[in-house]
């Protein structure tokens, strides 16, 4: 989950062009969908047509590429604190903790990543592989939390909390309201049925 | 999840123009997506735009009356037979084992429920409010098999039940292969969490 952090500089630096775009795109995309238009994506990022496809070849490489550009920041919305002491257990239900809360924001549209990969229907697309390899950090986190909380089956947990936390995002999608508590109180019956222990 | 059936004729009807419309549409966005087009529905349904527009309004119509029309037909190839005689731990377990073999299936790509909501991005969508509907009676079947095999909160269990099932759907499609038995695992847990008795 750590991420290179760029070199200090003494003042911020404008955001190149690329950033701009791909920002723009992850917005747009996750409002309105991966099947937005390009003229609709350039108007918002303020990058002509010709900008765009200079920068990358096709509209997928723009939808792969801001997947890829949010998911530090879309990690850091949901993980804590790579050492903030709390015990396993704690740090797997901040994560759910912290979707309840997302939940409630306005304009939550559930998981981006999955939402990509459920809109685009090919596990192939470079933007569906980036949803994957997000998905997969998270349930690598889930699994290193679950071993040093002495899960009984660490990678089993991992994958049974990735459930939970997609199944949760449909859940609220679905029913177009915030969650209330059900991410948590789900996530704590599989860690009491993997016998993680509290501290 | 009773459905009226049509009154009995000597031959099946020819499936009227509305039908063949609905059931094209089910069939394309399901593989696409609810943004394939007007033109690739009328020409898959061998149905003219005029047609389309004399019985729809408009598209957004289209999608949530393709929902309706097929959701019969999901219950009927997830849910077990209403009176199989088998316990309702088993039923409930039916629907999981259901789904994981369908998401073994050539071109699965989850629930097509969530996928319309979660592709739409608006809970008041005529499409989105199908989608509630259909996930709304899963629920309920759910919480009335959790009912009478005892369980110590039905309710939560049938909400419970949903998240894995939409979760489940969400991990095959992100990891784009099928299901190997956690559905089934997880749904196994929270009924024993909820005390749900075996026979």
């Amino acid at each position: 989950m750590t991420e290179a952090t760029p070199a200090a500089t003494t003042a911020p630096a404008a955001p190149s062009t690329r950033d701009r775009l791909l920002d723009a795109a992850a917005d747009l995309f996750y409002r309105e969908g991966v099947h937005a238009g390009v003229e609709a994506l350039c108007r918002a990022a303020g990058v002509s047509k010709r900008s765009m496809y200079q920068l990358f070849g096709t509209k997928d490489d723009v939808i792969a590429a801001s997947l890829e550009r949010s998911a530090a920041a879309h990690r850091a919305a949901l993980l804590p604190d790579a050492d903030d002491g709390r015990p396993p257990r704690e740090r797997i239900l901040h994560v759910f903790r912290r979707l309840e809360a997302l939940s409630a924001g306005a304009g939550f549209h559930g998981c981006p990543f999955v939402a990509a990969a459920v809109e685009l229907k090919s596990p192939d697309h470079p933007a569906s592989q980036a949803a994957r390899r997000h998905k997969d950090a998270l349930t690598a986190y889930f699994r290193r939390e679950a071993e040093a909380g002495g899960a009984s089956d660490p990678a089993s947990l991992a994958r049974r909390l990735t459930v939970v936390f997609d199944g949760a995002n449909s859940f609220s999608v679905v029913q177009g309201r915030p969650l209330d508590g059900l991410a948590v109180s789900m996530a704590t019956t599989l860690l009491d049925a993997a016998a993680v222990k509290e501290g």
